[in-house]
């Protein structure tokens, strides 16, 4: 194995010295190059056309969503997915195949309903934000004040907004890396907080979205501190339809009823598998993903994908002529959704030996194309994600690489983090929405995220390379 | 006018010649012309100019959806359609708008759910066929009987499927021409029947769409004297679950609640208004659409794009420097949906001036952009659309017209009819679903829309070519 790795830096040198000479060296530049991919060797692509050509993933997707369905934190269908993750991860072969507790919340949606009662009566597609308290038995009715973004309505008086059912019609911008989903986010996750604090009696908001389909989209939010008054998602059609009716200038009502309430915490578990390393094998290569799902759809893209394609790499490095030097953990994390109730309780329980995890990677965005690399590591575990960036034809990105949601608690510990950026140009058409289903999964296309995941996670896991620590400053998530 | 008749005639004539020295006359072929039109006359290129300027169609299916939104047969939003219609003619600056009474059916959807309940446990979204009876209160479990097409349940023995629920899993398939919702709809209209007769208990059908999202396709079934049974469509992702469970090989159970019911009749009407004719106000051009939609959307493809088109047809013609000679007749229809209702009742009551009746047209298929044109006129009025065809770069389509639904009642009369065909590629997508929303409308393509039934319209109705009567022979419907 030794002699193996000698020979693949040996040639990581050369194709440096290459690089050199072509005048190479910003890989941020890589765009060019993406379309061949010249310089990966004979058992690198070996390894990604077996993974292009395997239908193994897609068939785990399906299992998993066809024969378990919605699973969210604290549900029937979130205890039978952990069965389900155990017996995937012992029909695979992977070792030492175990759960671990974790405490989860137990929300249920309920009941979901709205109109718009005036100027122009509508029913109105809604669903109720995670976490959200229901109404009053006989709803919520009044008046509607809508405001563009979640700054135009923290700036506003209190007194615009007391008694009134607040919209918050911020709209988001499709594109390849999802950046606008993160600058949307805010009116759902803070949008209820502003307004309890406010006086106001609930908060709707446009859906955190780029479809246009009579499906809204829920997804966490959280109170703090405020005064907890009820929340939903209108569909994106419902949005523009209620935004017509306030551009009207006439008074808007709206009648809202959520039955919507938190159940006492539930145990539910990160279900953990391993291919242990063949000569390294305390050190660990963590591959994640999250397990549960929100209620509405089967969760598909969110994040049954990812599941598949965590299980999908494993198994195919498990399958090696050579095994990995290092140990390939995969984690199917509880409870992402609502909390990261799995991330934190992994990141406590394995605290000790957060310094033998050489590398952590999530796959969390459904079957979008891979496109480029990032990385938040050592220089030397750069540079090393660098060559099989370019070995690849995939851009390297300069952005800090994130880890994926449920490795966020990792960061404290500077373990290394690693991420294939996936095109989330129609991701956030059906996430979180009814419409999560197994059709929205494009085969060829994840099994092109396997083939990117599996030949960068067998560089680094045969790599002799220092990965860590990560670079302290990271961009606040 | 007449002179402005004489030398459009001797520009037709022109331009034959031309054709003929082209080696051109096989209209069929003309696909290569399609993106120009070298042919069109100042005049009309002005019209379709400034109707491909014009937002004014795109602002009445707004202000019909925004403002009226579903209108199902009997109910009260079809009230406020038929008001709408009548101010909406009037603003427009129609000549003779007034209503004609029809008595529509009132059916209400009332609450319908459904659940897989074994093997594996799922909810699933479905939607109640229009006319479908309900069910008990405490809903129907059964065992679920799955046939790929109506034929293969026709010839099923009814053994097989007494006290079960039948599944019809025809999958229908995507073409510009729209032609396979006509050989899929036969599992909607008459599945219920056939599984009435045979003893079934319910019956599902996979949506009649082209789409894939969790919102399931409504439309009319009909169980003539066949025992009552429920009946309701699964959206395709749905679908595509029962089918895994019933490939699964397991016994299939599933629970179907729908509360659906037939009221009494109601009374809503057709709206009419014209635009006079200048010279032979007798002879009548008869633009329709239909007013109704299903009552799950705010009916913007299916009709308020129709309505629009021919609204905004008939006020930019009103606008001409020479209004046209013969009368434009707007005519929006109640109850297409769900039995013809206002396309029979205008047959009957103008049956007397059905012979004045030169040309019929009806726009049906959302903001779909034109590609050609199809005829069921005298061989006059044949060569006189070809013509029109060519001078828009439409391709010329041998099937004869069918002048669209409400024009159906119009074909014993032996009433001229012409289509101009719309791209139905994306219809099925959303058609008779809650995401039958405005923002499925694109403006540029309503817009083309309109400039093709402009120019048509314009020289149909200032010719003094006789069009009918139209052939007998007619494809079945």
């Amino acid at each position: 194995m030794l002699s193996a790795l000698r020979s693949r830096l040996v040639r990581m040198g050369g194709l440096a010295l290459l690089t050199l000479a072509l005048g190479g060296g910003d890989w941020a530049g890589a765009k060019s190059t993406r379309s061949s991919a010249p310089a990966l060797d004979p058992a690198d692509a070996a390894l990604r056309d077996q993974a292009l050509a395997s239908d193994l993933a897609f068939q785990l997707v399906a299992s998993l969503t066809n024969e378990v369905g919605a699973r969210p934190a604290g549900s029937a269908g979130n205890a039978r997915a952990v069965e389900w993750g155990v017996a995937t991860m012992k029909r695979l072969g992977f070792d030492e195949v175990h759960t671990e507790p974790v405490t989860v919340p137990h929300w249920v949606r309920g009941e979901n309903s709205g109109e718009i009662m005036a100027p122009w009566p509508h029913a109105a597609a809604l669903t109720a934000l995670g976490g959200s308290v229901g109404t009053p038995e006989e709803g919520i009715t009044a008046e509607v004040v809508a405001f563009p973004t979640l700054e135009a309505f923290q700036s506003a008086d209190d007194e615009k907004v007391r008694g009134k059912i607040v919209f918050l019609d911020r709209h988001m911008e499709r594109t390849r890396d999802g950046r606008g989903y993160g600058e949307t986010v805010p009116i759902r996750r803070d949008g209820p907080a502003v307004g309890g604090s406010k006086g106001a009696l609930a908060v709707l908001i446009r859906s955190v979205a780029t479809g246009s389909h009579r499906l809204p989209h829920t997804g966490a939010t959280r109170y703090g501190d405020a005064p907890k008054i009820p929340a939903a998602a209108l569909s994106v059609p419902d949005a523009d339809l209620l935004a017509a009716e306030v551009a009207s200038g006439q008074p808007v009502r709206f009648h809202l009823k959520l039955t919507s309430r938190t159940l006492p915490d539930e145990t539910s578990a990160n279900v953990i598998g391993e291919v242990r390393g063949s000569t390294h094998p305390e050190e660990i290569v963590l591959l994640g993903a999250h397990l549960d799902s929100w209620d509405l759809g089967t969760g598909a893209i969110d994040d049954g994908a990812g599941c598949a394609i965590v299980l999908a790499t494993a198994k195919l490095l498990a399958g090696l002529p050579h095994r990995p030097a290092r140990t390939l953990r995969v984690v199917l994390f509880a409870n992402e959704e609502f909390g990261l109730s799995g991330g934190r309780a992994y990141a406590k329980a394995h605290e000790a030996e957060l310094g033998k995890h050489v590398l952590g990677m999530e796959a969390d965005l459904g079957s979008g194309r891979v496109w480029g690399v990032r990385a938040a590591t050592s220089p030397a575990g750069t540079d090393l994600l660098k060559s099989v960036a370019r070995d690849l034809g995939l851009e390297w990105n300069e952005t800090p690489a994130d880890g994926g949601a449920d490795l966020s608690p990792l960061e404290a510990a500077r373990v290394p983090l690693a991420d294939l950026a996936q095109d989330a140009s129609a991701y956030f058409n059906d996430h979180h929405t009814a419409d999560d289903t197994l059709d929205k999964v494009d085969p060829k296309d994840l099994a092109q995220v396997v083939s990117s995941f599996a030949v960068l996670v067998s560089r680094v896991a045969s790599s002799p390379t220092v990965m860590g620590p990560a670079p302290e400053a990271k961009p606040s998530r």
